[in-house]
């Protein structure tokens, strides 16, 4: 198939760039060193490239992408980062023999996990991100509540959020270790291997944290661009353009805001300016006359809400199209 | 089923807003006064109730969309009001012995129409907003030019989505009258039966389009809340509390920025203020006292791409859910 092959709007990475992203963090990070995100990219089959570069474990944000993992029988140590009344799922898929890891972070979270069958857990602790997370002083006695009702507590995790939105690298690396010095003394008090923290923004930063729950790093976005990491834009919107106005200086492609997570602002039209989005279009000014039918790249601004409106990848190589997979694990 | 069993997050409908909503604008708009949009709603299910209630037209936004209401066995008068150079999947449909009417507004897109086995055709005609559409005084030689290729041209389409956009009613009202006029000057060089135009913003201001091509009347959102329309919010997204922070003021529920379009703005808590959202999360500050495990209704600011994000829509009355609809017209 080739690039042209397409239906648009289409989700396309570059297969070379892909590659030296997935490079670049695992030597960076290797092993269990990185523990690396699913919610970035919500796909089985990059999920297990993953593994295959000698990474045990994965992270979830969901119930849904921990269900999905093990359908497709990927064989993971895997962590639900996240809290959920819903445990029950979570313990369904322990009792088929999956190893899934919970976050708890409450009484109220804690006694969902037990009683829905979860047998290990890591307590989230809040590092300063006005988030999920038990206040640090009181990590130890979650961990003691959590072990007296026969829960394993493997460590503890904390997401350094407000630290890893900072662009500015010295910045972002001494409030990451403000943060990290939070979840060192949680981790004091309750004990276990894990130390689970991070993200794509501050991976050569956290020096704290046994494992970096990183995601981001596979695709990039314009926002991370500016961050000044060793990754390479790698994911972009296949758009055709419909319809060219010479006269008022714009044309429209067929991708909107259907298209792409628009929290972080417009997506950028390689070649061009972005006036506005409709829900099926993008229209933008062009840096060199384009004609309809043409393919233009267009830049999402956050990945992971964008690629979460879409059901496939397409790998591209130059002009071919190398391999298409399902984006699989979308949904709760 | 009742609510507390729902997954969450999870769109939820209000059984009798939604009936008020949808005969508010039947009386308003009947027949074949109102082309009811699918694009807002995505839904087969939805789809059929509007045709039900003796509007023989339904309005696409993708070619998605008019294969799925096919492949359901929809019998209506379908408009895909967007252009597309991917025509044939069109063509096929109407092969099959679908009636669906194609948008196009250049020799480009009326080439693909004509060559991917497309019959009939309206004239998109831009009448002020930045998108697609032949500039009006063009649109006569573009019919001429469909005809002679053996298409059959029903008449004209043109979204004035610069008016709709106005939340003060007088504004809207004159901006909307303005482009109907280059609207009406188009149709008088085109012909034929149709004059489509219109969204549920101005419903009942636009008098010269012959259809108005309504969506967002089904569900409402925060953002047309606010345009003093006689329609009721009926759509929301129900999330579990997963955290409560008492001395920081804020708690945390179960969906974010992939369970919301975000384009206008942070969706609004019911009982709560917004704060931020995060990937899976929203920290809001509640205005009573919520504990975890609590369920809170989320307003959407954008109907449309939220609705994009989800699989099923649940319609509710009280404590009950009385119907899950899957949304099976999303992609392309």
């Amino acid at each position: 198939m080739k690039l042209w092959d397409l239906r648009t709007p289409a989700l396309v990475v570059e297969a070379a760039a892909l590659r030296a992203n997935l490079d670049t963090m695992s030597s960076a990070l290797p092993g269990s060193r990185l523990r690396p995100h699913v919610k970035a990219h919500k796909c089985t089959t990059l999920a297990r490239e993953q593994l295959a570069m000698g990474h045990p474990g994965l992270t979830c944000a969901t119930v849904r992408e921990a269900e999905g993992l093990a359908a497709a029988g990927v064989d993971a140590d895997i962590l639900v980062a996240n809290e959920t009344l819903d445990a029950a799922r979570v313990g369904a898929l322990v009792a088929a023999g999956h190893r899934v890891t919970l976050a708890i972070d409450s009484d109220a979270t804690l006694g969902a996990a037990r009683r829905g069958g979860v047998r290990e857990v890591v307590i989230d602790v809040n590092v300063g991100l006005p988030r999920c997370g038990v206040a640090p002083d009181q990590a130890g006695r979650l961990a003691d509540v959590a072990r007296a009702a026969g829960l394993t507590v493997r460590g503890v995790m904390g997401y350094e959020g407000h630290a890893t939105a900072i662009s500015e690298p010295k910045q972002r690396s001494e409030v990451t270790a403000a943060a990290m010095a939070l979840l060192a003394h949680a981790h004091g008090e309750v004990g276990g291997d894990i130390v689970s923290a991070g993200a794509t923004a501050n991976f050569d930063q956290n020096t704290v944290a046994t494992e970096i729950q990183a995601g981001s790093y596979v695709f990039m976005d314009s926002y991370f661009g500016e961050f000044g990491l060793p990754f390479i834009q790698a994911l972009f919107v296949l758009s055709t353009v419909l319809a060219v106005n010479t006269k008022a200086g714009y044309a429209v492609g067929d991708a909107g805001l259907k298209s792409f997570g628009m929290d972080h602002g417009n997506p950028n039209v390689a070649g061009g300016k972005t006036w506005f989005l409709s829900d099926e279009h993008i229209t933008f000014a062009p840096e060199a006359p384009v004609e309809v039918g043409e393919r233009v790249r267009v830049i999402p601004g956050h990945i992971d809400p964008t690629v979460a409106y879409h059901e496939m990848i397409h790998v591209v190589d130059g002009d071919e199209v190398v391999e298409s997979w399902p984006v699989d694990l979308r949904g709760w």
